[in-house]
């Protein structure tokens, strides 16, 4: 039935389709959606408190007994750096005026934190069949106390050292990232751009890399892309910005009128709304001080002051600087229920 | 025996594989090499004079009666801007010394000539086959002549919006670049990078967009990116830099040698060394005055003053200032005859 069986049963699911972990764009509805339709659905709660995280998860058990994904950011916290803050702050202070905002009003912190040992203890209490990490992995000792309770350990590679370093220290399976991906790159052995690949690049020289099995990301989002990424050795697909216009994403109106347009036509590798690159539909931000610019405060602290223009220009219904997150092929979304476009990417990728 | 017959059909060919034009990295020996193995044998004329055109293909048509495909550039050409050249030459100026040049000497305008009147004279002799494109489509007037010849015309599309435009002015066939490309990128209706798409991306969007068969071309080297582009839509595939390690390819030791080495994993789309965006392993000059820079002179122009830094690091075995255009896939290529790479590549992508 499928070419490759070994994703499926390492993660006990019926179709090789993980659903992206996209924070701050969905909650458990979207992950239970894909579970319940035989995919691995994934809770993101890097943006998430341990009482939140603990909700979602009963919120999930008792809508599914399918295997959940918990995903966490694991990013070295940033160096505070004031200098760089308050420089960040006065290149956006125009921005906050022309949106009748105080520049000089407290800003609330970004609430990106990486995962630590009360998120572990939650870990530890939930069990979920799977634990995912974005940017690397946690240390060592963290890392084991995750293990210790059975779950499968899967990360993002968006290069070959990056994805032998991940089975070096014990991933289950490798998440091979390429350029197309939406949102966040997991990059963490490096900040060059240069050293990021396409997918159908990256997929198989991973493959070629790595023993254990290989999940690509990164531009798929119909059946076409499925069934490539299999030509290419991976063993299953994580599927994310196809799944944005689901009614179950969380999403801001904005960014989903944006993924129906031809806005969505031109993203961009961006660092300008948290510190580190994502991929975005590009904006009046992103044009004006991006795509990558070497002012943003490390991640996630430039979030913080562009929090309250994100806010008020989504609330306006203007995409300038709305986050907008998305891959290169998201025209190709459709508009479906997550549990009926699960299916329906398996059954074209069987065709 | 093939998913899709159109491209085999279109250009007489057995295998879907067509040999990418290679203008400076080869000459008629890879595309004789590759045409008798049954791809499509590619012949890069952008850097030849209407004569070394004909004698070129006269060699080739003594040595294989399968069809031939001659490539032009058609970008426009640049308005002389003596200022800027001069900028460039005053930003090189320090390098030159480094190598001992003088850096008031005169230098030899590049080489790279758009497809003209009389290149057309030459093509209505020969009467090759296909005549492919890179950087858009020669004037209408031009065109018809080449049409009139019976010759397929392909082109490169590197977005949906070049895919149209292309097929809209009678392209039988369109090459979708995507952003692993080796090389130029043929982007023609825009000059802004962030509008380039990854392959699994490119691909299908045009499949969509256009009536006509779709060559996909970026990051396939190795019969696994052959099964994929099939998958996404592709009728058959464009293959460059897998080319590059066989004997027949016409490129520095110092290419060579990077290409069979870590090196090989780093490449950037630069436009340090012709004033066009392409794709090259990762060096000193991309480094020191990339990758994308604003003073580099319009394309060809930048090319001119470079060359002799070129010359002089290649004959000195230094990667330093040395072209070597490579794609994401670079690692996956082998060390073997172009005519048994082909028959490899074709043979992998039928299992």
């Amino acid at each position: 039935m499928w070419p490759d069986r070994r994703i499926l049963d390492l993660l006990g699911i019926e179709l090789p389709i993980i659903q992206s972990p996209m924070a701050g764009a969905q909650d458990s509805d979207l992950a239970v959606a894909v579970a319940e339709a035989g995919g691995l659905g994934s809770l993101p709660c890097a943006m998430l408190t341990p009482a939140q995280v603990r909700a979602e998860v009963d919120s999930i058990r008792r809508r599914t007994a399918r295997p959940i994904n918990l995903n966490f950011f694991c990013h070295t916290p940033p160096h505070p750096d004031p200098d760089r803050e308050l420089a960040w702050r006065r290149r956006l202070a125009p921005y906050y005026s022309e949106f009748g905002l105080d520049p000089e009003r407290p800003i609330a912190p970004s609430n990106r934190a990486p995962f630590d040992s009360a998120m572990c203890d939650v870990v530890e209490q939930c069990r979920p069949q799977i634990v995912s990490f974005h940017f690397g992995l946690p240390e060592p000792g963290l890392l084991r106390r995750v293990q210790s309770t059975g779950a499968r350990i899967l990360s993002s590679a968006t290069t070959v050292d990056e994805a032998r370093w991940l089975a070096d220290r014990g991933c289950d399976a490798i998440i091979a990232q390429g350029t197309e991906a939406g949102g966040h790159r997991g990059m963490f052995l490096t900040e060059d751009v240069t050293t990021q690949l396409g997918t159908i690049a990256l997929v198989p020289q991973v493959v070629d890399a790595v023993s254990v099995p290989v999940i690509a990301a990164g531009g798929i989002a119909d059946g076409r892309g499925i069934r490539a990424a299999f030509a290419l050795g991976a063993s299953a697909v994580q599927i994310g910005t196809a799944y944005l216009r689901c009614p179950e994403a969380r999403i801001s109106d904005v960014h989903r009128r944006a993924l129906f347009g031809p806005e969505a036509r031109r993203t961009a590798i961006t660092n300008v709304f948290t510190g580190r690159p994502a991929r975005g539909i590009v904006n009046r931000v992103i044009e004006e001080l991006g795509p990558l610019t070497g002012i943003a405060p490390q991640f996630p602290l430039a979030a913080a002051a562009l929090a309250p223009l994100r806010k008020s220009s989504e609330a306006a219904l203007s995409e300038d600087f709305a986050q907008m997150w998305a891959s290169q092929s998201a025209p190709l979304a459709r508009e479906l229920p997550a549990g009926e476009l699960t299916r329906m990417l398996a059954s074209e990728a069987r065709r």
